[in-house]
């Protein structure tokens, strides 16, 4: 038994199961799908700078309070959060008042070992 | 001091300027807009069969007559090498009769750089 004291993204157990490192092999049909989701939902500017506001904020968590200074209105950052939420990359919870956003770390840990290369490029 | 004996992909060299890790910082306006290129470019999932199609090719190039096999016409493809290339992710040589796509490795360390952890999260 080892406590793992460093940082669990690169465990095979928090990986979700979705797809080799794309230099691996060429992704199939239904992989390429389920990923390219993913990639979308950070495929624009303003929902990629919330996303990484709701990343580095204290504790890996946000509430819409914390991160609207992005140029745009309310409703547009809670639309874009939805985006975000419903491509598995957000997570939210509503306590009291706020409902408050946080990274789905095992998405993003899956999302960078597709970027990373296979380990006999 | 701690020694990461984390992926060799992260080596400064290899990384391209832009940006920190998404868990760093919010990313500026400025840094976003040109990240969410690189992502959109890979938020279709032919673009993504394709790109790993190139990626995972012996010698980390392919020509168009190698990875033409994701179930779209040739012009379609040739529409999203493009596409790719337009993002920085591929780059492109004619030799002889064929164009070879080839990764280009700096930017793919860079966007999984992106979806590291901060070191000291």
């Amino acid at each position: 038994m080892s406590t793992v004291k460093v940082l669990p993204l690169l465990e095979p157990d928090a990986v979700a199961p979705c797809c080799p490192p794309l230099t691996q092999r060429p992704l199939t049909a239904e992989e390429a799908e389920r990923t390219a989701l993913m990639f979308k939902a950070l495929g624009d500017p303003v929902r990629l700078r919330l996303f990484s506001a709701v990343a580095s904020h204290e504790g890996g968590e946000a509430c819409v309070c914390d991160i609207s200074d992005v140029g745009v209105s309310q409703p547009t950052v809670s639309h874009h959060l939805k985006k975000l939420r419903e491509a598995g990359l957000l997570s939210s919870e509503r306590r009291g008042t706020w409902v408050y956003y946080r990274v789905e770390p095992t998405v993003l840990a899956a999302m960078g070992q597709l970027l990373t290369r296979a380990a006999t490029a």
